[in-house]
């Protein structure tokens, strides 16, 4: 399914960070931040590789790790997966979608996702030989319609895949959108995977809560979540899935074919990261917010319309002001023309080549850098 | 494809490995050294971290580790590919296989692989919607049967997926059997993925020469190798996959939705390592062949029928002479009997439930430890 001579090409990302490179520019592109996570985090890793942590881990991860992302579930969410069977430590998020998507869904079956949606969703799907189903957030608020969430479940449906807090748009959803999810996932027997790798960016008065901690849903929710945001280690590519454990062992299938088991010292790293005190989760959200209220106030006043993040570290705006009709035409001038990478959101959507004027920057970066992004555009455009 | 009850159990590998722990035997089993690679290489993934090197790597791998792979095939065996289109950096060698079977098989496809095969092979072209056609190599020579490969190939074959230096069996193919293999896919126009992992654990007078390098074969040929055995750091995962820009192109645009890409600082760590002078080589295999003609002498002394390995790490032995049939029998008995875990090679048959006597041993531990593993096989069967 993935050998298309169409597929052959590469994500939005990689074409994007290359511009970046080419022409030098600031890349508010791609998420990744400039600066690594704590000194202590990246100390314990080279202890761990002194200490000759560095042949395969378990399948599962090793074992300090998974009780360590227990303990976090149970400490901010009050979830309590089994950590002999109810986790399985990944190749970051991605890898845990790719598991996931090919252990649940299979040729025929469908997959919802909420779009615009992260691109490789529907990559995933498509490898399973599934179809992804897209049910829209319509722009610019991009709240969940239950009822066109309800109508686009028919007898193919196999699988929810939910992204909040959602990245392009920053959607997080409500208490209230999160229960209809719920409900339909119940009331229509579906498995719900669920991304929620930026559960600790929500600004603000709202407040991230796992789809799995919702009535009726334990049982048949893949939660699948990464250290690479939180503690700024995105190269270190350490995800997880938790779950049932008759779900957790088909992703676990999978997933030991895919990359086996990766990372060892950065597991050791990043079990110590995940019991670091409150104090480090309070202060990361509060620098983002800062810097997103940075980005969001300098890109209005450029004239960008904008539509403020509730979570992530992403702020989807509109580029009509600019005369922009098709974002990517838009976003592969912008290195050039200003100095600056950003992401077309039509990369998100089902169809990639229709063009739409919106447009996804990243605040992951040092106030400078956004000041320096922001001058740059303000020159240019 | 993958998604079927029935094939959701965890590897041999990972059963073996949870018994060992278990019973706190000796693991001769899944095959990963005791000891860390040099620790020059520990030091420079190290001082990668301190110095940042923690966010997303490009797709394709950073570019210095790109041309420190072209460099080392170029050095070794006079392959020249192209660092820009023709390699691509991956989770190990395993992503780099999965990626592989998923670009260029696809459902209704057949895939020729060499029996026994290592598990993954068929997890990953079944994944792919294909079917794995095996073509034995017959115990106890294990060498190749160019008339029964030929026979194989059908109007459904598209990949002849070889692996040589050969795991289980320590088989390295010989120039006339590889130039046979290489005639072969040529004359029937096949793409031909190769697993070359132990390129550097060789012994003897024998030599290993990548299939890419026959005529013909450089524009149909993906090449897949890894760091991991080569410099002992197995759980780091670094691997790559190189051949020609058309191929590779296909490679990447499944690997970019598998984990994306990984392993930051240790990508510079390997860089280094490739560029470890020729002592560093030689003094590995001879390491190896020491260990191998202490464990391969133990084992006939006790009484196993032994196939002495002309590469990889494992030897492939016969516990007939103890009664045995069923290897899995055996191997499952063997940690409580004797503290020592070893790997029944039926899992490497297409069907891993028929009764075979075969049972691999690896030799990648000090010789200490193989000397008390061979005591405790002494005093317990
Ligand atoms: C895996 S590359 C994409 C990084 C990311 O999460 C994003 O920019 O949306
Ligand atoms: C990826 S676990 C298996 C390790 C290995 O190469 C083997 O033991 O054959």
């Amino acid at each position: 399914p993935m050998n298309a001579p169409g597929q052959a090409r590469t994500t939005v990302f990689t074409q994007m960070s290359a511009l970046a490179m080419r022409h030098n520019a600031i890349n508010l592109g791609q998420g990744f931040p400039d600066e690594s996570g704590p000194d202590h985090i990246i100390e314990a890793a080279a202890l761990a590789m002194r200490d000759g942590h560095n042949q395969y881990p378990p399948l599962a991860g090793i074992p300090q790790l998974r009780q360590a992302i227990a303990d976090h579930q149970r400490r901010f969410y009050g979830l309590e997966p089994d950590t002999e069977d109810g986790i399985v430590v990944t190749a970051g998020a991605s890898e845990a979608t790719a598991a996931a998507m090919l252990a649940l869904a299979g040729p025929g079956d469908e997959v919802i996702a909420l779009e615009p949606y992260y691109d490789a969703y529907k990559a995933c799907a498509a490898m399973a030989g599934a179809t992804l189903v897209p049910v829209r957030l319509e722009a610019p608020a991009y709240r969940l319609d239950a009822e066109r969430l309800r109508a686009a479940v028919g007898p193919r449906t196999r699988v929810l895949l939910i992204n909040s807090p959602h990245n392009p748009t920053g959607t997080v959803l409500e208490e209230t959108e999160l229960a209809a999810i719920a409900e339909l996932a119940v009331e229509r027997d579906l498995i719900v995977v669920t991304d929620e790798v930026y559960e600790h960016l929500v600004f603000d008065d709202h407040r991230h809560r796992p789809l799995a901690s919702f009535p009726g849903m334990w049982d048949r929710t893949v939660t699948i979540s990464s250290a690479g945001k939180t503690f700024s280690v995105t190269g270190w590519k350490i995800g997880w899935a938790s779950g049932p454990a008759d779900l957790i062992a088909r992703v676990k299938a999978v997933k030991q074919f895919l990359s086996f088991a990766s990372g060892t010292p950065f597991q050791y790293a990043i079990t110590e990261a995940l019991n670091t005190g409150d104090d480090y989760y309070r202060d990361y959200v509060a620098g983002y917010r800062e810097r997103r209220d940075f980005l969001v106030a300098g890109l209005a006043d450029l004239g960008f319309t904008v539509t403020e993040p509730q979570g992530t570290y992403f702020v989807t705006t509109s580029a009509a002001p600019f005369g922009a009709k098709d974002g990517m035409e838009f976003c592969l001038d912008l290195p050039e023309r200003c100095g600056v990478v950003a992401i077309p959101n039509q990369a998100f959507y089902a169809d990639p080549d229709a063009p739409r004027p919106e447009v996804r920057f990243t605040f992951c970066k040092p106030l400078p850098v956004l000041q320096e992004g922001l001058d740059r555009l303000r020159r240019g455009l």
